[in-house]
């Protein structure tokens, strides 16, 4: 008799995308504070061929498991240019964490976010889960999003894509498209903002933020300039907000690389959060 | 025996709210939108005694009914700096809304609101219905909502100012402090962004606004700058989208203005809908 052992019922991971340089930065960053929040979760980066070699052997020790796929590009350039970032066509190969199927459950985030305290209780939300677009709030924002891999599902958008595309160009007008219903399915497939909380919104509505900026959970550094490109010039109100953002983002990754150059790198020591059961199981890592 | 007549259970409105000359515009051309739309339902203006009584007689005949409220203001400047906009505490005059018990279901709308095509469905919604604000989407957008016309409930939105106060100063922050479970409620409570779609939306998330603009039904020019203050300078990508939204409000206004000095006005003929059962109650007005 071959019965599956429990593990494959219940491995569980976080997924992001890095498909050149330009990436593993935040890549690496995004890492390293999913293990602060003290996660019990694998962490998976897809990776494809465009990203050099010797980069994604330096991203390896910072993930469980780097998993090669196909770069997917929609090339809409009419849509890329309504949406202002003509780069972004590569974006659909996000599309491909659906085939993890080892893993019953997997939360992607993208490689621009940050994970300021544990979040594992995502793995409790249906598929598909996302928090709302400041753009367009009926559409979600597809930075961090709760799914459940299948080659059914992956075949379904690879379908999607060819026969109506993405109205951005990129994987969120493609996503958008497929899970059209989201905006009205129940409340459970409807993050919080505070898990996808797109530094913008810092300056948008200012007294929204202060009033709420304490139950931030991750932040997204949406927009073509991102942190790891140097502080950027911005001219509005609240840049204080967004420079605090970015900040924090500086700290991570600086407290990431005294980590990783010290021959004798300390433990982990996981951030307060509501989880008891930290499993420790990337010590050996370090 | 003293039966409430049938009538008393199931009158509803629409509701506005103009404290002075500022808004009367807005009001006129948001109760013209209506009645274009083919609206079977009353039009109700707040006003309060800052605004001129030569004022109140031009708005009276674009309404089925002005109700004087009291002023209510914030006077919160720290809260009103932090937003960009001193001038909104009297915004909070707005929960005097609650106290139109003659109705049985109210949609509040906003005097700087277009209403594009007939949204009567909105009654059908239970209190309180709203769309995200998409500054902070865990937030509704207060210039559009469904409620329930209760002496209770304004007096606890009463409290609620007083004990706790409004997070930006201004209706918004209080409506979401007092109704703070919205973002979690059953997706009934949540109207689509098409219900209120504000303007600046046509230039944040351009691919999404092309996708989705055949389904706006009202439009919500928020910003200190409304469409009847004169064409704005915008200086951003994307100013045409946003100038043909302008446009559409001065189409209407001027719509208004052709009907209302005809000594022969014609009677209003509503715009394509969904609802068959347009009732014509206010030919006469005109
Ligand atoms: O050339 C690219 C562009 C994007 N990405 C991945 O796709 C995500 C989405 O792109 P981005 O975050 O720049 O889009 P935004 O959030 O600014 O809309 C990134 O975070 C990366 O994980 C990538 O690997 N290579
Ligand atoms: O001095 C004022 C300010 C506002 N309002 C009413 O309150 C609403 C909310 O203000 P506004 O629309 O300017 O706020 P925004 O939507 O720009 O945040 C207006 O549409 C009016 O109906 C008013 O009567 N007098
Ligand atoms: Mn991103
Ligand atoms: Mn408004």
């Amino acid at each position: 008799h071959c019965y599956p052992t429990m593990a494959s019922y219940t491995r569980e991971a976080y997924v992001t995308l890095c498909t050149n340089e330009n990436y593993v930065a935040g890549a690496q960053v995004l890492a390293h504070s999913l293990k602060r929040s003290g996660t019990t979760r694998e962490l998976v980066c897809l990776t494809t061929s465009s990203l050099p070699r010797y980069i994604r052997a330096k991203l390896q020790s910072s993930f469980d498991s780097m998993v090669d796929v196909d770069l997917i590009d929609t090339a809409d350039k009419d849509a890329l240019a309504l949406l202002g970032r003509p780069e972004l066509g590569v974006t659909a190969t996000k599309i491909a964490c659906w085939t993890l199927v080892q893993y019953s459950k997997c939360v992607f985030l993208d490689a621009d976010t940050l994970v300021k305290r544990n979040v594992d209780e995502l793995f409790q939300r249906p598929e598909l889960s996302a928090a709302p677009d400041i753009g367009w709030p009926d559409c979600f924002n597809s930075g961090v999003f709760v799914y459940v891999p299948s080659m059914l599902t992956f075949k379904s958008l690879c379908d999607c894509l060819e026969k109506t595309g993405s109205f951005d160009g990129g994987d969120q007008g493609l996503l958008n498209e497929f899970f059209s219903s989201w905006s009205t399915l129940g409340a459970e497939h409807r993050l919080p903002f505070t898990y996808n909380m797109t530094a913008n919104a810092a300056y948008g509505y200012a007294p929204a933020y202060e009033r709420f900026r304490k139950n931030i959970k991750i932040v997204h550094f949406i927009g073509s300039t991102k942190p790891w490109h140097g502080v950027a010039a911005h001219n509005r109100v609240g840049e204080n907000r967004v420079e605090q953002l970015n900040q924090d983002w500086h700290d991570m990754n600086n407290n990431f690389k005294t980590m990783s150059t010290d021959r004798y790198a300390p433990t982990y020591t996981p951030l307060p959060s509501d989880s008891n059961d930290v499993f420790d199981y990337r010590q050996s890592q370090n």
